[in-house]
């Protein structure tokens, strides 16, 4: 069971630099088997074109490791918290997509200017603020997971799967890991034609709240009807 | 005869994944046999590297399908409406280009800047209103062809084909399926060069009446001359 | 010879969308037999990928054809006013390459903000004014290569291998058709970089000249000392 | 010996073109053997696609030729300086890469605004003044070193592997050829999203120094913790 949650992690992992979402090793992929509560990620500075299925790293949600020969991305104490706090997600995505990453930097969340964005993400992607000194010291990775699920705590973490990190970078989730890469693409795709939106009306509004729900709930919910259905 | 129309329709799709146009899903052809009055249509979210000539969907004028496994693109409506306003096009595109959907987004029609524009669309490009909430509750995809059918109601569609919905992206359309991906490919690379043209230079004025007749006519009407002739 | 010539039209012509020069069939490069007087040119709207060497077209020097299948590129009469003003050079390239193009979209020269432009092209990439109404009536190609060689009348040709038609795209030219589209390459690079350089930084100024002294002459005249000399 | 030498640099010289760093001939990598103070280089003006091992030219640090069939890179006499000043980099790369040539032609460094730019270099990339038209005159490209070297004197260069020339474009170094790659292929990375960031947000300011400090140290020195260790 392990072993073929290794060769999904595997391949939804080597679906980032086929979308040029990476550059070098600069992106992970996880995803969770529910029942045992272990997740399989990305090793840590292992290069795309190395790796291999076999050389995923199965830990469990405190993040430590239970099978594999490499060490985990350095960013799997943020995996394992956004695990715990978003019980719905089984797949988790982090990467310096160059267009998301610019709106990290600076520090604004991505207007849902259009239906691309809404068809996939309900409203703002919100960019959460930076981490204290303190809370970089206590823990940086595990701190980064806990300050998003803190601001979800109140909001639909399956409605908007993305979140910017104040002059960091995107993580995404969704259900499986092939999911949680699929709003990696749209999160990039939406943050680039933002910038070009902003550029060519510089006083342009979001798009309005009855078009984004049409184009939301034509894919998502009972009355969905994009698609082939079930 | 639509065993005909469906492969063309197929290369037509192939050719938007080919030319950079769209990312996923988030696009379709379709091109209509006028005598049945039958269009052939790209199946709903289904992978342009899946999909096969077989896949195509025919519908009539209606929208209704007719043959086929498949749900036909949820923007078939839209398509329809289209065919039912525009006489002489005989295909239709729609994607979610990333340079034209910013101008729509943007809520700004495409000046003509150049004679790159004006070889292909005769003056600015258009960008049609948001629906109204009753528009939307009352046939969305279906009114979306209204309200563009309707803006070209006193206004020549064969020397402008292509519009941009507010909001969302650009339909484009043609001679057949071809013809309209051509179109939808001059789209793209107008919409990015202005968008390059305002950065260089925030006064630039649309090129002159002048030179764009002379683009313009020097491929289409009885005096063009461009190209290899019949 | 006009073989050979042919062959090596072709190939210049096939560099085109293999340096991203060209969508569709927006561009051509011709060459010249100074012997003969003739040049040979790429056919009108034919596709990249259909095209062969013996689809080249033979003209004079008055645009008129001399052998071959198909009707010259519409760009003709430009391309011969050039060659009857410019006696040095051998080569001619006419493209709506994207960054080049959204320079004479906005109607502006290109100023030489680095060594990389210094390296091949001496100041400023000139931007030609708009032809009249009655210079567009009375031959507009002929007419376009006539204003390029006034307005270099009195400037060194060679030494700005380069030109903004404005509202419409660059010429380039060379001591042969290879020549002329590296001077093509050349300028869309540079006309990329002259964008994101004004963005960096609004006030920026021209390179110093004595920078641009040294740049250009490393590679040009008597004191080169660039590359393996001859 | 020197085979080998030669052998590691035309490897680093080929991931130029690979990475989008070099159009036609426009960069070069060269890589110290510190035993024998020889370095190998790119030759000048040679075609990356015709590049063999056995083309590296094998120079002192005086940049005289000690062993090769072509003239070294024009840009020899820069290398010669840095590996004089800086005493533990092994490898050097010039490049025209355009996101970080056009902040060298905007005349300014690069801030760090998040955290790709500080795993791999601490603080602002800077860009140097022009040498002056005396310095030009006296050893350009030799000159172009000592100005870095001066630059860099009271600071860390192993922090901060890259430079940018005004008006000219970036030098790279690291540990090796590859290694100082692997830094132009970051820089270029974090040139290009400082641009989209100020664009989002004009105001923006650098990441907290906090959150600088943690990424670069996190890699670096005795407390690094991403990666495979040793």
């Amino acid at each position: 069971m392990l072993e073929e949650l290794k060769k999904r992690v595997y391949e939804a992992n080597m679906q980032l630099p086929k979308h040029g979402l990476v550059t070098f090793t600069w992106g992970n992929v996880s995803e969770i088997d529910r029942e045992t509560g272990y997740f399989a990620i990305k090793p840590s500075g292992v290069d795309y074109d190395k790796l291999r299925p076999e050389d995923m790293v199965i830990v469990d949600l405190n993040g430590d490791k239970i099978e594999g020969e490499y060490n985990p991305s350095s960013d799997t104490a943020t995996h394992a918290e956004l695990y715990r706090a978003f019980l719905n997600i089984g797949g988790i995505v982090h990467t310096h997509s160059p267009w998301a990453t610019s709106w990290a930097q600076a520090g604004r969340g991505i207007p849902c200017y259009g239906t691309t964005h809404a068809d996939y993400m309900y409203g703002e992607i919100p960019c959460v603020r930076n981490l204290t000194q303190e809370e970089i010291d206590s823990g940086y990775e595990k701190n980064t997971g806990v300050l998003i699920a803190d601001f979800f705590k109140d909001k639909d973490y399956e409605a908007v799967p993305a979140v910017l990190c104040k002059n960091h970078g995107p993580f995404t989730w969704g259900k499986d890991g092939i999911d949680a890469v699929h709003n990696a693409v749209v999160l990039e795709e939406v943050a680039k034609m933002a910038v070009h939106t902003e550029a060519i009306n510089p006083n342009v509004k979001p798009a309005p709240r009855e078009l984004q729900d049409k184009h939301y709930y034509r894919k998502h919910g009972a009355n969905a009807y994009y698609g082939q259905g079930k």
